[in-house]
């Protein structure tokens, strides 16, 4: 007997995975959890039937989520981080020791103890001393936060589901009232590829772009998302996430990444002309 | 009734995509032909099962295999292409003027028949009378050349099959050989994700270094390749494809391009981490 994994990245195109075994499969308040183990890419885990992280490629989303903010501003002391539930995003910021405070608030506590169960080194940094876990909507949560953070983290799932919140209007100005005059918001932002991510792209680039005067958008090499084409937007009131880089003081921290570095940080923003032409045109989207 | 078409990235990693119809099928000496509608990635054909080009990001690949060398140096007039039967990157090629003579040799000429009835777009500028068409091994063709060409384009399939001798050592030598003093070769260079690719990658790079001073390696988002992660490399005896990119000179050209601009030039050449170090440990493999 075979057992495949499939998951749609369009209504056309099916990426499957052999699968070894099912190990957990449940349902919380918002979305279906499961975990399996693969020969190809170890283990992994879905909600409602898209692959959230592998084993094999965690390392990318997480190291191109965090480093690139932290290089930007080496000084970010508080952080906020909105979903990031399998706890690799929070396990990357604890090792800046200038980080004070993490607030992490994700609506669904039932990933969260699925992942400490099964991802022991993605959650590891969670109970670090300085990290605050809030299971509550992060929409909620950041609504009455004023000039708080350095830095805000969207980690959240497609804008379907319970991460429909986390791509509207309100949010993106809650969040700017919520930062600093040097804050900096870094979301995950979809992909250019197939129609349906491309949309939503659009959609979020444009919503950004109300509230923030520096909105870019960088991409990244991850396997297993749709296309293997992914963004993440970079938004700030001041900071300019390639002008404003300080490569010789991220290198100077000796922080080993397998992914991240100051180059392809400063070569992640540079986008294609189809990519361009799209996030220009999201205003009519 | 569901058509799909599946190619396997790795033994454990699948990716389909749903058929309308199969519009040929056929065998030459060499390689097993097939066309296909597809509603996700309009057509597309296949080289023994494996994916060579779709009509919706061809585009991709035959920008970054073409304009990143010209716009190195602009002044590129003699170019050797090496397999390219769909013709996409001759196509690319005469865009630019100063390009006097075009030799291109496909080992499979029924490669050419069939893309040029299914695919009359990528094989338009076939019929260019600077191009001159050899239905000849590329590995003898490059054999008896001296000092001949300004670029080597080598547009192979993987190396099993018809394209292994365009991945071997002696094959390298000849182009050095063949390629004038400020010379350039690129070629399509596999993936760094699935195991078996980043060996094949490892090995080229490998070999290429043994024979050029400038070895460098630059990275493309191809979603309907393995992994969407893709390679190509960069080698000269003179010319780096960074310092040297003259971008005003390129930008003054006013070629319109769908993914290839100066700024991803630059900064397709900063890779991850980890492939620098899969590339820096291929003399082992």
């Amino acid at each position: 007997m075979e057992l495949w994994f499939s998951e749609f990245h369009s209504e056309d195109v099916k990426f499957s995975v052999r699968i070894d075994r099912q190990l957990y499969s449940g349902k919380s308040d918002f979305q279906k959890i499961e975990v399996f183990e693969s020969p190809g890419l170890g283990r992994f885990f879905t909600l409602d039937g898209f692959i959230m992280i592998t084993e094999k490629d965690e390392f990318i989303y997480h190291d191109m989520i965090v480093h690139v903010p932290m290089a930007t501003n080496p000084s970010i002391e508080k952080v906020l981080v909105i979903g990031a539930g399998d706890g690799g995003t929070v396990r990357e910021l604890i090792r800046y020791e200038g980080i004070k405070k993490i607030d992490m608030v994700e609506i669904d506590k039932l990933v969260v103890d699925v992942c400490r169960e099964y991802f022991p080194n993605s959650t590891s940094g969670l109970d670090d001393p300085r990290v605050s876990l809030y299971f509550e909507d992060g929409l909620a949560f950041v609504r009455d936060k004023v000039s708080e953070y350095d830095l805000i983290i969207v980690d959240s799932t497609d804008p379907i589901g319970p991460g429909e919140g986390l791509f509207t209007r309100e949010f993106y100005g809650n969040c700017h009232k919520a930062l600093k005059d040097d804050g900096i918001l870094v979301n995950q932002h979809e992909s250019p590829f197939y129609p349906e991510y491309a949309k939503q792209m659009q959609r979020a680039h444009a919503r950004i772009t109300e509230f923030f005067p520096i909105a870019s958008v960088y991409q990244v090499h991850i396997p297993t998302y749709a296309s293997g084409h992914w963004l993440f937007g970079f938004a700030s009131k001041r900071l300019d996430p390639v002008r404003d880089l300080d490569a010789d003081k991220w290198n100077g921290l000796g922080l080993r990444t397998r992914y991240y570095n100051t180059d392809i940080h400063r070569g992640s923003f540079a986008l294609p002309n189809y990519v361009k032409e799209l996030l220009e045109g999201g205003k009519n989207v």
